[in-house]
C-alpha cells in the first residue's frame, strides 16, 4: 500500500516499483539536509552557473534513457518528450546565464547623502537566496515542469537547495533525473526528492522550507496553499493552479479565416491530448459563422489517444459528462480502441447567454466547448462573467482596431498573457514571458516560465555603513565582479 | 458605541467624534468606487504622477493643520510630526519620480527568435496595477506610515485605487489627510477611508480588493493575513509586523567606545518612547563590560513620556512586567507626574544562557533587554535561536574583521537588514532600502519602505504577437515614452 508505482498509461499497469512513500523521519532527513547544504551553493555565482551546465549537459547525456522512461509514464510519445528534454536543459543553460549575468540580483547602492529628513547612510541592496524550497512538478510536463524543471532550476538558479515531491504519474522519471542531477556534482542536500501524497504535505509544513513551487490542480493547489498559509510562519505558495484560457474570433476574424482558425483550435485544442494548462477550453465565435460547423468535421478526425494516469481519465469523464449537461455536444472524436488510459476529443457548444459556472471550469483533456454570442454586447457580458485565466486570445480582422481593443480591454484583468491571432499552448521560456495570473489561475503575481521566475524565490538584503570587506562581492564598491547595479539612482553596467 | 472617537493621548479623553464605524455597505459602496475608478488612473503615468505631486503639495500647504491634528492624537510632539509630514510628502514626490521614470515597470520586449525548441512569438511584457488596495497604516506613524503614508504612496504610484482602515490611534488625522488629497484632484474612488475593526475585515475579504498593505502587530496583521489566505480567491497580504532587532556589540567595540554606544543605544531604544518596528529589543553585551552600568545611568535620565493608545499602554505595560519574570530588572527611566497614556523606559538584562523565548518577544514601548555573554560560543548560540527581525545591527572595534563576519553569518538568513556600528532606528526612505524579514518580521519577499515596494501592488501582463497599435503606449516599437526597457536581453534607456 505504501509502494510508489511506476504506471504505464497504455495499459494501466504497473510496471515498476520505484520506491516507497518517504515517512516522516526520511522528510524530515531530507529538509534538514537541504537547510545544511554548502552556503557556497548560495553565495558563489559562478560555481552555481557551472553547476547548472553539468546537470544540463549530464540530462543531455542520458537523453535516450529520460525519454524511454518518461514516455513509459507518461504515453505523451517520444518526439514530444525529446522537445521536452530540450525545454528542460535549454532552461537550465538560460538560468545560469542569468545567474553568471547577475541582473536578476537588483543590487542597488544609494550613497551617503543629504535629504529632506535629514542625512542619510550608505545603504546596498541585492536579492538573496530565500532557502530551502519544495517544488512540485506537474503531472503533464514530466520533464520541463518536473523534478528537473522549471520551478527546480528557477530556486537552483537563486541559490536555493530544492526537495522535489515526485509526481505520482512519473516517480521514476523524477528519480533518474535527480540521480543524474546529482551524480552531476550538486553539493549534498541541494536537491533531494520525496514521495508520496503524505510527504507533500509533510514539505510545505517542515520549518526549514522556505518557499514552495507548485504546478498542479486547483483543488491539490488550493489544499496545500492553504497550509503553508497556515504555518506558525507562513511561507510564499507559488501555485500555478490551472485555467480556461478564452479565445475570441470576432466575426471580421471568422469571416476572413474561419478554416485556419478552425484547424488552429482544434490542433490547440488536442495538443498534448489535452493536458496543458493552456489549452483553450472557452472559444468565443460569431452564431452565424460555419466555424462550429469546420471544428466539428476537424475534431470527428482527431483519435483518441492515452492521457496521464488513471485520475486524469477519471476526472476527464466526469468534467465531460457534467458538460453534457450544461451544453450541447457537438462532436466527438474519433474512438480509437486502444488499452489504458484513454480520453476521446469532445467539443461542445452554447449561446453565451447561457454560459454559467459549470461551463466555465477547466476540463483537464481534449475537451473544448464553443460559445456562441449574437452580438458585441453579449459578448463583452459574457466576457465579464469569465473567471481569471492564464491566458486570453483574440482573432482579430486584418486592420480590425475597434472591437479587439475593447476585448483586450475586457479581458486584461483577469490574465496573464494576450495572444494575438494565435493559440495560447506554447509557452516559451523567454524573459519577457509572463506564465501566471490572477486566482484561480496562479497564486502568485511572479511568473513561473521565463528568467524573471527566479524572483520569487529571492528576498531583498540590506547593508548599511558596512565596511567594504565585509560586504558580498556583489555590493562592493569596486563592483569587482562587475554585475549590473543601480548606484545613486543610475544604471551601471 | 460606534463612535469612532479621537482621543488625546496626554489626558486619556475623547476630544471628538469623528464618525461611526463604517458599516458593511458602505464599505461595500467604498470598495465598488475603488474597482470603478477610472482606468486613466491606472494607465496615463504622466498623469498619475501629476496627481502625486498635487497631493503632496496639497499636504504641505496643510502642514499646521495635520501637524496639531496628529500631535493631539499622538502626543509624538509637532517636531517629530513635523518631520514626519515631511517624510511622507518627500515619499509621494519620490514615488512620483519613479512613476515617471518608469523603470520601476520592468519592462521587457522579446523579438521573434529561433530557439533550440522552434520559433518563438514577439512577447512583451510590463508590470500592470494589480488592482484595488486595501491599507492599514501603523499607529506609531500616524503620517508617513498612515492613510496618506508608505503604502497608500506605494499602491497609488502603481496605479492602485486605495481603501485606507483608519488606525484608531489616529481616525481624525487619517480623515484630514484623506480629505486634503481628495480635494487635491484624486479622481472619483481612487482614495477611500473606511473606520472601526469591522470594517477592516470587511474590506480584506472584498471581492474588489486585490492586495492588502499592513503595518502593526504580530496578533493583528496575522488575523488579518489569514482572512486574506482564507478567501475564495486568496490575495497578498503585505504584511510588516514587528521584531525584536538585536543589536550585537563585540567586546572590542564595548571596550573602544563603550560610552558612545550606551548613549547611541539609549537614545535608539527611547526614540518617540520606544515605539519604533526598528527599536532595539536585544542588545547583546560582553558581560565584563562596564556597558550595563553606563546604559542603567543612562535610563535614569529619561524621563517617562506618551504612549500612543490606551492599548499600547496595557500592551507595554503587561509586557514590562512579564519581562520582569524573566528577566532581572536594571533601572528604570524618571518617573513623571503626567496624566494620560503613560509608559517609563525601562532595562533588563539577563545571561545569554537563560535567553528564551519570553524574553525574545517585542516589547512595544521604551524597553530593551540586555543580554551578556561570557565568550563567542554562548553569544552565537544565543545568536541562532532569534526569531526573524527586521534588522541586526553590528558594533565591531576598528579593522576587527573576523568576529564581525561571524555574526553577520549567524544572522543574515533571519533579517531584512544589517546595520553596522549604527541603531536600527531610522529608515532612510531610498531605492537600496529593505524594510522587511522573514516572519514574523513581515509576510512578505518584498520591501514596504523605499521606491521597490511599488512592486508589491504590480503583477506581469503579457503580450503575444500583438499590433503595435494595440499595445500600451510603453511596450511599442518606437518607445514613444522613453521609458528604461530590456530588448532581447540588452537594457536600452
Amino acid at each position: 500500500v505504501n509502494d510508489i508505482l511506476s504506471v504505464d498509461p497504455r495499459t494501466g499497469a504497473a510496471v515498476e516499483v520505484v520506491g516507497s512513500q518517504t515517512d516522516a523521519g526520511e522528510v524530515d532527513a531530507r529538509c534538514r539536509a537541504a537547510a545544511r547544504a554548502p552556503r557556497r551553493f548560495g553565495a558563489d555565482r559562478a560555481e552555481r552557473a557551472r553547476l547548472l551546465h553539468a546537470v544540463a549537459d549530464a540530462l543531455d547525456g542520458r537523453r535516450e534513457a529520460i525519454v524511454d522512461t518518461a514516455d513509459r509514464e507518461t504515453a505523451l510519445g517520444r518526439p514530444r518528450l525529446a522537445g521536452e528534454l530540450t525545454r528542460t536543459t535549454y532552461q537550465l543553460r538560460l538560468f545560469a546565464e542569468a545567474v553568471t549575468h547577475g541582473g536578476y540580483l537588483e543590487a542597488i547602492i544609494d550613497h551617503p547623502a543629504d535629504t529632506p529628513m535629514g542625512p542619510r547612510p550608505d545603504l546596498r541592496r541585492m536579492l538573496v537566496p530565500i532557502g530551502p524550497v519544495a517544488v512540485f512538478g506537474a503531472a503533464n510536463f514530466p520533464l520541463a515542469f518536473g523534478a528537473l524543471g522549471g520551478d527546480t532550476a528557477a530556486a537552483l538558479a537563486a541559490g536555493c537547495p530544492v526537495v522535489v515531491k515526485a509526481h505520482p504519474s512519473h516517480p521514476a522519471t523524477s528519480r533518474l533525473v535527480v540521480e543524474i542531477a546529482n551524480a552531476a556534482g550538486l553539493p549534498p542536500g541541494v536537491l533531494g526528492v520525496v514521495y508520496g501524497q503524505p510527504a507533500g504535505a509533510d514539505i510545505v509544513q517542515h520549518p526549514a522550507i522556505r518557499a514552495v513551487g507548485f504546478t498542479g490542480s486547483l483543488r491539490g493547489g488550493r489544499a496545500l496553499h492553504d497550509l503553508a498559509a497556515a504555518r506558525p510562519d507562513p511561507i510564499p505558495f507559488y501555485g500555478e493552479l490551472g485555467s480556461i484560457n478564452p479565445v475570441v474570433v470576432t466575426p471580421a476574424a471568422a469571416a476572413e479565416r474561419g478554416d485556419d482558425i478552425a484547424a488552429g483550435l482544434v490542433a490547440s485544442f488536442t495538443l498534448g491530448n489535452g493536458q496543458f494548462c493552456t489549452k483553450p477550453g472557452l472559444v468565443f465565435l460569431p452564431v452565424e459563422a460555419d466555424l462550429l460547423d469546420a471544428v466539428a468535421a476537424l475534431v470527428r478526425q482527431v483519435p483518441s489517444g492515452w492521457l496521464l494516469d488513471g485520475r486524469v481519465q477519471a476526472g476527464f469523464e466526469a468534467r465531460v459528462s457534467e458538460l453534457g449537461e450544461h451544453a450541447t455536444p457537438l462532436a466527438h472524436g474519433r474512438a480509437a480502441e486502444l488499452a489504458g488510459f484513454v480520453g476521446t476529443p469532445a467539443v461542445f457548444s452554447v449561446p453565451a447567454s447561457a454560459m454559467d459556472g459549470n461551463v466555465m471550469e477547466e476540463a483537464f483533456g481534449p475537451a473544448t466547448v464553443l460559445v456562441t454570442y449574437p452580438d458585441t454586447a453579449e459578448l463583452i457580458d459574457a466576457l465579464g462573467r469569465l473567471p481569471a485565466a492564464l491566458t486570453a486570445t483574440v482573432h482579430a480582422g486584418a486592420g480590425e482596431t475597434q472591437l479587439p481593443a475593447l476585448l483586450v480591454e475586457t479581458l486584461r484583468d483577469r490574465v496573464g498573457r494576450i495572444v494575438w491571432n494565435g493559440f495560447p499552448t506554447g509557452v516559451a521560456v523567454t524573459a519577457a514571458m509572463h506564465h501566471g495570473g490572477p486566482y484561480p489561475a496562479s497564486t502568485s503575481i511572479h511568473t513561473s516560465v521565463g528568467v524573471t521566475s527566479i524572483r520569487r524565490f529571492l528576498r531583498p538584503l540590506a547593508f548599511q555603513s558596512t565596511p567594504d570587506s565585509q560586504l558580498p562581492p556583489e555590493l562592493r564598491e569596486a563592483n569587482p565582479l562587475r554585475i549590473p547595479r543601480q548606484v545613486d539612482g543610475r544604471p551601471t553596467t
